[in-house]
């Protein structure tokens, strides 16, 4: 490949199927492993990162088969009827595992993905965790630059990828379905405190079960916000406290009353300033987790560290040595014999 | 200091105040940052070694007013009266960040901390919550070798500590006050699930409350334990489903059946080969965990980095740096020019 084969202004400038292309190749350069592509990808970055910035950036997580499909393909076609442009991106961490891709792809969302005012793109396929929320953060910078104005990052709710995707988006939604004892697992992991909204989905198959797991949500959202540690949140307590609302994404109910919803928190993160801050802080971490990764990938892949590995490891496990001793005398064979 | 001032013999072979001030000297010089003290540490964790792992390492946390130190000073008179010899080591999260430890002295374990047979030792009073932990991981092989059969680990239940203390002991336990919403907390911080056994203590204040929460935090470690990830839990779902007893430790009752649970828990851990297996895995894991943060502290005190960093920062601040190529361009700064 040759750096012109993939310009910044046709991501910027061009339109429709020309746009499409552009968008595609940006995406592909960006996931690519080869080291003289990724000096092109962030050439492509930096070029493209004036244009970005501008989109509402929306997390949606929920279990396999709480209805995130069938949720964003109605969200997204309501928000383009109201003249948004929609991207979807996804982070599948199955993917990172079996190289392949639990959540199917575009055929989930039939009529959005057809949509010319619509761009889907499934997870990378490959990765660490880590890895794979890299990627997405980049192509979402593509898609700000080519002027989507709503990037949805989804991900199934089933690993650490809640943490990724509330991570890189300005409001994290939490799908739920209406059966008690969700809300525990959530709780659990530690996802239910990430969340700005939570939605109970299929509120129309049992209404008494949806109002009951409504007011234990709020009950439990409410205990959390009073006893959590500030530093989970990605939202001030005092600001915005996260509300729990009913949707039926198969009938099509909730959905104005959903996007009010977000509407409503985006005024009021805006406002008190917290909508920058939290954009800020996400780049800054971002950087630094990938710093971190950057080192331990390095570490392991230094042909001193290599050598010594198997030995210490073993001297370990015996009890012939300290942990914290082999760790210094490994990091000294890093250093020393660069 | 020469390495003479402390050997790895006085503090295997001599007995009282001989050995005391042997383990005192030992300690201070596995917390010493001079590089020359820390080849001599590394000497002496190496000679001390093959002395360790015969004691049972016992894990408790809690928030304060919980009754923790009334509860180890009873236990551990108990197991000193049963021919046990104590060590009490204890890591204080708030020490951390203050360089003073709210948890205060010796004087909160009055009769314990005079007698011959037991050796109680404060938290490392700077650094990180990891090199705490590695101080105390190293305390913890000081006094192994210096013939304590027990040695608990004791913090205060407001930070990530408890993570550490799980990470360093054969069993954690957890202890709570009888009143709903406690076990919540805990669940949130996923310290529910590292617990091995539940003590909900001063159940003799109000025995209705207490019961009340005995049943609330065992449904809630059923449901951990049928949907939470065993990566997390550190027994085997199928050997050992944690329990819940009520003591207290104020007026002495439950001891007695709290370390008949242990027993019981210890029998069954050795006998799956858990036991072994459980320390094994600690010890890498601290290996790496070591390493990790010894990456990170060379990075961040690099000299190129350190004159790169403010400049990148600022880039992806005002939105015109990508983050991870900002990573990136450290990342090289580090390795190009060592």
């Amino acid at each position: 490949w040759a750096l012109t084969s993939v310009s910044a202004d046709a991501v910027v400038q061009a339109t429709g199927a020309q746009q499409r292309r552009a968008i595609a190749k940006s995406i592909t350069l960006l996931e690519s492993t080869r080291a003289d592509h990724r000096v092109q990808a962030d050439e492509l970055l930096t070029a493209l990162l004036p244009h970005t910035g501008k989109s509402f950036r929306l997390g949606i997580s929920g279990v396999p088969g709480v209805g995130k499909s069938t949720f964003i393909e109605v969200l997204g076609l309501y928000l383009i009827g109201q003249g948004h442009r929609v991207a979807v991106l996804t982070i599948d961490p199955s993917s990172t595992v079996s190289g392949g891709s639990i959540l199917g792809d575009k055929t989930r969302m039939e009529k959005l993905s057809v949509h010319e005012h619509a761009y889907i793109r499934p997870s990378p396929s490959s990765g660490t965790l880590g890895g794979v929320a890299e990627k997405t953060r980049e192509a979402m910078l593509v898609c700000e630059a080519a002027s989507y104005d709503v990037v949805i990052v989804e991900t199934v709710g089933v690993g650490q990828s809640e943490t990724a995707v509330a991570n890189m988006t300005d409001m994290f939604v939490l799908m739920q379905l209406p059966n008690a004892g969700d809300d525990l697992q959530a709780i659990k992991k530690g996802v239910m405190e990430l969340a700005d909204l939570v939605v109970i989905n299929k509120a129309d198959i049992d209404p008494h079960a949806a109002t009951r797991a409504q007011a234990q949500i709020t009950s439990s959202l409410r205990l959390l916000g009073l006893h959590g540690n500030p530093e989970h949140a990605h939202h001030n307590e005092a600001i915005w406290h996260p509300k729990v609302i009913q949707i039926s994404a198969l009938k099509g109910q909730g959905v104005e009353t959903f996007w009010a919803s977000v509407q409503h928190f985006k005024a009021l993160q805006t406002q008190s300033g917290n909508f920058a801050a939290r954009r800020q802080q996400q780049s800054l971490a971002w950087m630094w987790e990938r710093i971190d990764a950057g080192l331990k990938q390095a570490f392991r892949q230094h042909p001193q560290v290599q050598a010594l590995l198997p030995q210490l490891t073993q001297a370990v496990l015996e009890g012939r040595m300290a942990a914290s001793t082999a760790a210094r005398n490994l990091l000294s064979a890093q250093i020393n014999r660069a």
